[in-house]
């Protein structure tokens, strides 16, 4: 029983269905029925079945609310994200539709250099202002934490003006922004396909005025054969090593590179995409506890044929989370409740992996677990309230969103 | 120029871009850029360039809307949902992805049967309530008119509470709804495999009792080689064919059943899904003039391999149109928006294609093209004005909704 020995707590939500995401209950998404969650100062003060609450529920808390039934789950996190940019790539998408082949989009400015061009060029309230509008839709669905890359600017003050755009989105909206640092995203033109060159720069002097400003939480690179190979890329991981950053890669997107050992090898917070991951790969993830990020919408927009290897990772222990890329490019994506169909439908995620993807492991992934993504005491008090029947509805439905209140950091968005 | 001569405009939209979608214009989209658009006892009274106007916008019309450069497009048209049915199917869902088989599922009374026995007993008040949660997403996207089917009653009355139940949501929301009776939709459960008995009921005691009540605009039927075959939904339609109701068929989804030939054969309004549509059948569709309406929704969530042969219907001028087939167990799918992007990326729809199929083409499919699809003077004023840069942005963008108002017969949605 709960006893009222310390001060009063700030919100106490009742009658809830709780998927408390915590694993070994037993219950699937470690669920607890006729649950009662308290809140103080920003925090989960206390979870558990309301039969173990002690007194009038008014007496305990300032504030009780009544969820009838509904089910609450930890705040949706989206792990993997390039939300800040310039323009979009509406026309080139429609380009292509009507036959337009790579080789003509690019001759005609498309392609990455195109939001490079338009990210350089807008300033930080332009940015801002059309994020904003990419991010409001997450906002809605539920998204409590929500990582951001650069990758768009290829030269230190643009990178960082996307870091420091996106630094700005997390003041001023009510959700926690991560930021990486993803100078190794593309060649930018201005190297004339001197890779190691760019690399170079990326390491030695982008990096460290990124570190120096305080921008980056992480650091990020785009290992391709065709892009960075696993050789590049190490330079970049080693120098956010010798500054203390934690690293993440895309990785074994469209071929085997390696990037999953690269990955493993540097003990990354995630390795993202793995289409092609290797099964040394595998193994190396799971011994290093780095998490396999999924990312389906850009599998289907790029109409994409080979999965990524679920059953390996769930055979090896690799935790899997879930995310939407969301890109002007590859992935043009704002919905993270599509990314749980996405994950299920495309991928054969279980509804219970896709959900633990954007809640559970999306914070592992962001190396964030010890605050975030489980309902469990002292963890933040970061939660959305469903209008569900089951939580396997959050994957079932395809263009639904069935939010009630979102709770951030204690208080309710609406 | 215009002049005024006729009384004042009820509303006049300035400053915008008109994506008409009236064919043989030259332009995508039958675009008008700086356009101007009056209503006036909710219809279209005049559309095109701003300067073709005389005199004082304020003078034209007594109320102006300038747009500032938004587009408008014609309200959109879901011509093919399953909206009306009780319970989910998420239970189903998750049980399929943890690795039960059909056979399991059905014997655990999953499947169609679920949702005919939820259908069955739910109160019309509980039907309309649960419809109106998922019809709500779509009138937020700017949906103006839409379809729903019965085909989870299989009895008299339980069919026509379906319908019943749709024309209610026709009266009590912004939108106006079209019925189509589809008893031959499956074999239901109490006639122990008789397939001839069922459709001798639905032809001769369901259909007349369905007219007599005047709740059917049209009559749907599912025709496929295992459920009621071309022989089987002949004489369905033959019977609305007595009643002088307009049809159109669920065909060749799963299998070449001949349904094309037979949608054309009874000059359908469409035939829906046709992945397996032969070319002889398609042949017959041109020539018929039925539209073929795609249903992207359904092949993503049955993880379809085989796409309908849109080129061959391209190249036979075959319409095309778009729709959700909203329904809980293939398509539990809420977004017409979302169906844009499918349609282009599982089907290779051009974004004009696509925004056609759930405008113009499914106006056609639903018998309305005198009144809507289209900006035209004469039709209803059933209006979306979008936050976005080009057409092309609506099918671009996955999980976005860039709706800024929706108008319908005229008045303003919000
Ligand atoms: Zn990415
Ligand atoms: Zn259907």
């Amino acid at each position: 029983m709960i006893r009222r020995t310390w001060a009063m707590w700030d919100t106490l939500w009742l009658d809830a269905r709780l998927a408390t995401m915590v694993p070994g209950s037993g219950q699937p998404y470690g669920a607890i029925e006729g649950g009662a969650l308290a809140i103080k100062d920003g925090r989960i003060a206390w979870l558990g079945r309301r039969e173990e609450l002690q007194g009038a529920p008014e007496k305990l808390a300032k504030q009780v609310h009544w969820v009838e039934g509904r089910w609450i789950t930890p705040g949706l996190i989206d792990c993997h994200t390039h939300l800040v940019h310039g323009g979009n790539r509406a026309g080139e998408f429609e380009r292509k539709l009507l036959g337009a082949s790579e080789a003509e989009i690019a001759a005609e400015g498309g392609g990455i250099p195109a939001t490079v061009a338009a990210t350089r060029s807008a300033s930080d309230g332009a940015l801002l202002e059309t994020t904003l509008s990419r991010l409001t839709p997450l906002l809605k669905e539920g998204v409590t934490t929500l990582e951001i890359k650069s990758g768009y600017g290829l030269r230190a003050q643009a990178e960082m003006k996307q870091l420091r755009v996106a630094r700005q989105l997390g003041r001023s909206t009510p959700l926690d922004v991560v930021t990486s640092f993803l100078g190794a995203h593309t060649l930018p033109p201005d190297y004339d396909g001197d890779r190691a060159a760019y690399i170079t720069a990326v390491a030695e002097e982008m990096l460290p005025a990124v570190v120096e400003a305080g921008l980056a939480d992480a650091v990020d690179v785009f290992c391709e054969r065709d892009s960075f190979d696993a050789r590049l890329c190490e330079r970049v991981l080693a120098a956010a090593r010798g500054h203390g950053l934690p690293v993440k890669l895309h990785a074994d997107q469209l071929s085997d590179s390696g990037g999953a050992e690269l990955a493993a090898r540097y003990g990354a917070l995630s390795a993202d995409h793995l289409e092609y991951a290797s099964p040394a790969g595998i193994r190396a993830m799971a011994r290093a506890g780095t998490v396999a990020t999924l990312l389906p919408g850009a599998f289907y927009c790029l109409r994409g044929t080979r999965k990524p290897p679920v059953a390996a990772f769930r055979e090896a222990g690799v935790p899997i989370a879930l995310a939407t890329d969301s890109n002007p490019g590859s992935a043009p994506v704002t919905s993270l409740l599509l990314m749980l169909s996405m994950g299920c439908t495309l991928f054969d995620l279980t509804p219970e992996e896709a959900l633990a993807g954007v809640t559970r492991e999306a914070a592992r992934a962001l190396g964030l677990a010890e605050s975030r993504g489980t309902l469990e005491p002292g963890k933040l008090a970061d939660l959305c309230v469903w209008e569900i029947e089951r939580p396997a509805e959050l994957a079932y439905r395809v263009g639904f969103n069935p939010i009630a209140y979102v709770v951030k950091n204690g208080r309710a968005r609406g």
